[in-house]
Parts: C-alpha cells; structure tokens; sequence
C-alpha cells in the first residue's frame, strides 16, 4: 500500500456552515424544519465543491446558492409570495447560454422578471469569453457562477428555458417549457460568443414582450 | 422566436416519487421529518436526471439513491447504528474505479464491510469494459449505477477513498482519508482494464486486512 497517502484537503469549514445554517434559519423561521436547513447548506456545499475551480470561495457560494434554493422552495410551497414571473434557464454547463440569458433578461426585465439558472453538468467556471461579451453590454457576470440543477428552483419557475441539456430538466404541469436552439459558445472566439450573445439576446426580448409580467 | 418549441420530455413520475417519500417516512419515522425526506426524494431525482442515460428506470433508480442516502444520514446522526466499518469510495464518473473497488471491497469483506461509492462528476452509464471485467471475477454490476457524491454519505464514512477526483470530497476530522492513484479505465481495452481490475483488487485486500473489522 505504498501508494497510498492522506489526502492534503483542507478541512471543510464546517463552523462558518453552521453559522449560514443559523443566519438561514432565523430568516425562514416557520417556513422550513432546522433539519432541512442544515441539510441544504451541506449538500449544496458537497454540489459545488464537486466541479468548482476556487475551492477558497466555496463557503460564500455555498451561502448563495443555499439561499437562493431555499428561497425558491419557500416561493414553490407558497411561503414567500412572487410578484413577478419567475423564469429559468438551463444548459449544460451553467457557463455560458443559460448564464447570458439570464443576465439579459436580468437586465431588460428591469424588476419585472425574476430569473435563475443552473446547468446539467456544471463547469468550474464561467467562460471567459462569454464574461467578456457580457461586460460590454454592461452586464457583469464576476459574482456569478456555475450551479447544479436542482428540483427546488425548477418548481419555482413559471418558465423554464432549456438550452442544449436534453431532458435533463424536471418536468411539471403548469409551466411553460420552452427549448432554444443555440450555439455552445464553448471553446468558441469572442466574435462568435458576441453573435450567440446576441442572438439570446432577440429571443430574451421577444420572450420578455410575450410574458406580459404582472407589474410588481 | 420560430425554433422555440414546447419540450417533449415525459412528466415527471410525481405520483411514484410521492409513493416512494410515503414508504421512506414509514421506514425512518420518527428519524426524520417529512419534509426532509420529500426534498430528499425529489432532489435526488434530480441530481440523477442530470446525467443518466435510461431516464426510463430513474424513478427505480431515485429510490435506491434516496434510501442509501437516508439510511448513510441516519447513521450519521447516531439514529441507525452500524456495527461494521463504513467505507466510501469516490471517483470522478462513479463508473469505474469507485465501482470496481466497492464490487471487490464487499466480495472481500463478506459482510464484515459496509461500502459506498460516488462521483464527483457522475458518467451516464457504468462503463462497459468494467462490467465485463468485474463479470470475469463475480461482480455483476447491472444493478449499479453513476452517483453524484454527497454530504451525507462522506459523514456516515469511517474511512474514504478518493482516486483521481482531486479536493471534490468534503473532509472532516475523525474519519481516515486515502488516495489512491490508480489508471483511469474509461476508453482503455479490456486487457487494460483488467489490470486496474487487478491492481484495484490489491489495494482492497490490505486495506480489508488493515480495517481489523469489528464482527458484526
């Protein structure tokens, strides 16, 4: 057994998860069980830690992607009203399509749409290039990041936008699921990430002219 | 907004996953509330719909991944009692290494041995060449299949064995870490993967021998 050795991993910062699952649980008291708290704090930190690049900044998304899980359960089990039409988007990766779309209508919705995304198979990272194009619309993608897809923001959703994933994406009566045929912008030049940038870009306007959202 | 169009994937077998959250909350009443098993049920669900590739069986397959997965939480939390020692493999695709050291580690442990495996990045399917090779010695791993890891099953582990999936794996104190460098079988020959069979197999036996297993 020579080959064998301890693995030199840092030891997961279970103090500061036990802190965000307190922080959680004074922000959903009487929405959902400490016991549900906790297990979405670990298992979302487990989720991300699974394909994340930064493994330094993996308690602070950890704590984003906590929250914003338990937010849209809350939303889905009509514990937390939403004013505004909800929409998410998917892809693969969560690096490039279903991140842009979702900066787009982030932006063009202006309050009146909520949107999430999330990926099938996440990549460490956001594209760089797909950053760039994104910065020149004005859209910064610096505190994004790729997210697994999980049930609790697909039952959440109104719309649900998949782009290239298959059916990967949970399917439930009474939303409306649509399915976009764009370009992976993976491994692709900033020239050709502007063209899909923009090409999500007509499909998130005419999406958003379509939705009608109740003013908030 | 012309190549939009309404996805053709099944619904999702609601009524069957339901069913199955009643017969978990029979099986670990007064273990753990209901609604931690509902989110258990529909999350895993998910997280295997991500990547598998027979989404036919993945309700069959939801319930053997939610019941592991409660049952490893139970353990962890003191509610189950185990009197053997746990032992968690993890790889990348959970569709070779992980699952020919778990094969052989419970061939060679006869009961003496409780043992787990995941990914970090689940494949969609095991890999032909190891199905074959872990037939050749025994192993029939038709009823397995790729699994993301998660919290719960690395807190009810005495000891985890990672190869090849880098800091992927949560760690916390008190439990025994290895890593093993063995070859990546996923698009070698058979020859080949036997080899790793092999060199898998060695490993096994003297970390069973090293265990000192409690009789059950």
């Amino acid at each position: 057994m020579t080959t064998e050795k301890p693995l030199p991993g840092l030891l997961t910062p279970e103090a500061s998860l036990h802190r965000l699952a307190d922080d959680l649980a004074a922000r959903f008291a009487g929405v959902f069980a400490r016991e549900t708290i906790d297990r979405y704090v670990f298992e979302s930190y487990t989720a991300l830690g699974r394909t994340a690049k930064v493994t330094a900044h993996l308690p602070v998304l950890a704590g984003h992607f906590t929250t914003e899980r338990l937010t849209a359960l809350a939303q889905a089990k009509g514990a937390l009203s939403s004013d505004v039409c909800e929409v998410l988007f998917v892809c693969v990766q969560n690096a490039g399509r279903s991140q842009m779309a979702a900066g787009l209508l982030q932006l063009h919705g202006a309050g009146r749409v909520h949107v999430r995304s999330a990926g099938s198979q996440p990549a460490p990272a956001i594209d760089d290039a797909v950053a760039q194009v994104m910065a020149e619309v004005g859209i910064d993608l610096a505190v994004e990041f790729p997210k697994p897809l999980t049930d609790d923001v697909v039952r959440a959703a109104d719309v649900v936008v998949t782009m290239g994933c298959g059916d990967a994406c949970p399917v439930y009566p009474g939303k409306r699921y649509l399915d976009w045929q764009v370009r992976d912008p993976a491994g692709l030049s900033v020239g050709e990430v502007r063209a899909i940038r923009d090409d999500i870009d007509t499909r998130v306007r005419a999406l958003l002219a379509e939705l009608q959202p109740t003013p908030a």
